[in-house]
């Protein structure tokens, strides 16, 4: 019996393991931001329906361009900009929306940001993000070959403009992540930074905003930067507000011409035609998709008041999870919480663990469980870095 | 308005087309060697049933480890040994048949293959094909970084155990591909050749038998050859005789330590729950989607008499596909054959051209054409390679 050292594996990822979160069974699962409500029964049935008219010629390839689905895709970018209220910068230009040829999409996001990296990262190129932030961000970049180049965020998170544009002279990298809300912290970044950082990079900027929907008033979406912006790429995701997590459906918005280039690297027919007709059946009950959006919020909110009321130190989350700081042992902590049934997410920040929000009875049961681990375990709480 | 010149396209991507055939609309499509025939019925409403029974949980992620779908795959794999008579090679060995941990699978065989080539080819390593051979193989080994090294095969496009052997010492590649059959000449390679690639070098061997079950009692496949073979692996697909092209489908078996090295570079989730368990209702009827495998068989031996009959030289197939040599000008008579409503391939190969077994219908409406093509202009009949 051989063992995988003794294969002729690459030698970066020697001693590597599996990317994932643990997967446990227990009743209450809040440690991969998904989306805890069912898919509704409107967009299930509308999914059947799609499926079954398809499933007799599945003999045949894929749409390789997938038309139908980023006709539907740039349909819902542009509803949000007309949420927005109408997205001024757009306005300005003569072609003010999202049009079908500056869509992509691809198996989960995570396969979208490799395309993006795969064309305009790869081997003896750069990419730079600002950590914390989505942990698959830097693995994503190195398996196409590329350095990764990790520039810290300040004390609570952010990302200033002076920070950002010196981070980005003093690296001179290829692509530009800014993940916003920002994964694990949950806190966003506004369009003046990514605005300058754009004007101090001869890369390409990808803007991650797969948990945008989740946003309070004040956000904005990067979309309303894209006219004038050829090297702009705005990411996000059906997994989350959309529910969708098992569909295995990002798609991104940027200008055609760094589409095209995605059209080199990508597989040929890499959408199966069951994920093109389960997309596009959501797609045409985007209400429905997203009712749950606002419960969401609001367990969310739940849980920043709660957590907060207990003592530990809250980031401010626009997105569907939160991260909390002051824990004293995270490790013991996320051990106790497995003992009462509930699942979160040991991230490696330091003091922190993070939660996303679950149903009303999720949220209950979790904050009912740190209360009891609280009574019990006083000294669960530590203190938190300043 | 910027071109995608102007944005910073890697050096490599310059210049490049996406890869893909044509995309025309007519009756008869002979170009892609899909699969003639619709998924039958009783596949359709196991499919549906399966994805009804999915559809409201798809906001929870897929199993990222798709456990019940390796297990069926291994199961027919098992039954592909059963029926050549039983697995000498592995007979001999404690432990003779393909288990659930020697199966990987991904959105397609060419995903299947990027992923073994993220592993254990990449920047700085290499990997040899036999050609003319799948033109994806360059493709997918060159997007991972990796050099591509191409040996020609024999006039006939054979491979012998010496040429082999050679061109494997000469080059010392990280990976050997094996077409078998081969697309787009559509002949076998013995297994003697690929032990034979296997002693003579340290990387890893690839034998890519997408087309396998369209074979001849002769051929024998690789997996018999897995046993004591760790550097080995065959990969498949439910494309091509499974009539499964527009799920997206491949899947490979390996020695368990080969696959564990493909789990660190998969994107996490890469295969969808509509995918997971379209796949599984697939695979409960194998019999019902093979059905089709002796009727394409036989229209391929069809084109193979049709052919040779009009003067053309003919390849030997073990796949669903002819290539046919001795066209004067292929461009013309590709033209044509599309003028009459039949899609064929120009695969690049000097005086040939590719068609792929349709229907009985689509067999003599091709063959048909190309008699009045024939009779119209002779010159379409030119001097075969020797």
């Amino acid at each position: 019996m051989t063992s995988l050292g003794s294969l002729p594996l690459r030698d970066d990822l020697r001693g590597r393991s599996p990317y994932g979160a643990p997967v446990i069974d227990v009743p209450v699962r809040l440690n991969v931001n998904e989306n805890a409500f069912d898919v509704p029964a409107d967009v299930t049935a509308a999914l059947q329906e799609r499926i079954a008219a398809i499933s007799a010629t599945l003999n045949r390839y894929p749409d390789r361009e997938f038309t139908e689905l980023r006709t539907l895709l740039a349909g819902y970018l542009n509803s949000v900009l007309h949420r927005e209220g109408g997205a001024p910068d757009a306005q300005a230009l003569a072609s003010p929306s999202i049009e079908p040829d500056m869509i992509w999409a691809a198996n989960g996001s995570n396969e979208v940001l490799f395309h993006i990296l795969q064309a305009y990262a790869g081997p003896g190129r750069s990419a730079l993000g600002f950590g914390p932030s989505y942990s698959m961000h830097p693995l994503i970049a190195q398996s196409t070959g590329a350095e990764w180049i990790e520039v810290p965020r300040g004390a609570d998170f952010s990302i200033t403009v002076d920070q950002a544009v010196e981070a980005v002279r003093t690296h001179s990298p290829d692509v530009v992540f800014v993940c916003t809300p920002n994964n694990p912290t949950g806190n966003s970044t506004p369009l003046d930074v990514i605005e300058a950082v754009y004007d101090a990079t001869d890369g390409i900027v990808i803007v991650d905003e797969a948990y945008a929907e989740f946003a309070g008033p004040d956000f904005r979406t990067a979309l309303n930067l894209l006219p004038g912006r050829p090297r702009l790429i705005v990411s996000r995701t059906m997994s989350k507000a959309f529910a969708f997590a098992g569909a295995r459906l990002g798609y991104a918005a940027a200008a055609p011409e760094l589409v095209d280039g995605l059209r080199l690297v990508r597989m040929p027919y890499h959408l199966s035609s069951l994920t093109q007709a389960a997309a596009e059946a959501a797609l045409a009950h985007p209400d429905s998709l997203l009712a749950g959006v606002e419960e969401l919020s609001h367990q969310r909110d739940r849980m920043v008041s709660g957590l907060r009321g207990y003592g530990f130190d809250v980031v401010a989350s626009d997105a569907n999870f939160v991260l909390f700081r002051g824990v004293a042992d995270p490790t013991l902590l996320w051990t106790r919480l497995v003992e009462k049934g509930i699942l979160v997410r040991d991230v490696g920040i330091a003091g922190s663990l993070r939660v996303n929000a679950g149903t009303d009875g999720e949220t209950t049961a979790f904050l009912a469980a740190l209360d009891e681990i609280l009574s019990t375990h006083p000294d669960t709480l530590g203190r938190s870095p300043q």
